[in-house]
């Protein structure tokens, strides 16, 4: 069982990468992590939301493999305590047998379809989070759950 | 009105630093905003929990002047998405007269007399967050309240 994180858009801010990258390297030995970004859709500026919307569900639907476990991080997903989302994520290792894909969308939402291949919704927050934002702070989460599953004292450094 | 947050410790990481000061400096012509860190309290490794939260609330409450409204960051605060957040925050500084001082504490959470002291709480996700990510976190999202009060448009950048 593996873990891959779906982004839309490279991280242009080498800060936010820095950090990002930090607490997923953190994580190797606890699990298999790996984050992929997709190119950003190009010439944007006068298209219809809507068309940009169903040109980057595209892409993700083109990035995701047909047994991939699928959970979007969407504000109007499920939240969790992070003790609670920890046995969760425990719980479905456990008995998915298949890889594990997070994906964080753009700035729009997903598109009908991503949501139809969806198998779950995550909601890191009911506030908006900058899309690049959202990565790093995913990444603390995923780290701060893996520390709780191996029982490993996670000072909030 | 002013607008100060008010934080436990240094900002040990420079990316972290830089990303959080990015955002109060592009506050600044919108709202009076400044972050001012209090010392960590020493030779914590073998204080009682409930010692330590006593000293940094004393610390906390040392740094609040009598008239400041004060907010504090906490997980079972109330929960807002973010316009509705900044619908709040513009009602509150119409209305109050008074610098608001939002308090991010330490790992371990306020203490009763600092609660006490409290006029709201705010929840920004029911997961934890690193304290230092907070900082981030808010700063992200004290600016995207402001853009939406301004009516500036905020592209997730």
């Amino acid at each position: 069982m593996k873990i891959r994180i779906l982004v839309l858009g490279r991280t242009n801010n080498p800060h936010l990468r820095l950090l990002t990258n930090d607490y997923l390297k953190r994580l190797t030995g606890m699990v298999g992590v790996e984050m992929q970004e997709l190119d950003d859709i190009k010439n944007t500026q006068n298209m219809p939301v809507e068309v940009r919307k169903r040109k980057e569900g595209d892409k993700i639907l083109q990035a995701l493999r047909p047994k991939d476990y699928v959970i979007l991080l969407d504000e109007k997903g499920k939240s969790f305590g992070s003790e609670q989302w920890a046995a969760h994520l425990a719980r479905k290792m456990n008995h998915l047998g298949r890889d594990m894909v997070f994906v964080i969308g753009g700035a729009y939402g997903f598109s009908g379809q991503v949501y139809e291949r969806a198998d779950e919704r995550l909601s890191l927050s009911p506030m908006t989070f900058s899309h690049q934002l959202v990565r790093l702070v995913f990444a603390e989460q995923l780290y701060r759950a893996f520390s709780i599953i191996h029982g490993k004292p996670y000072h909030n450094a």
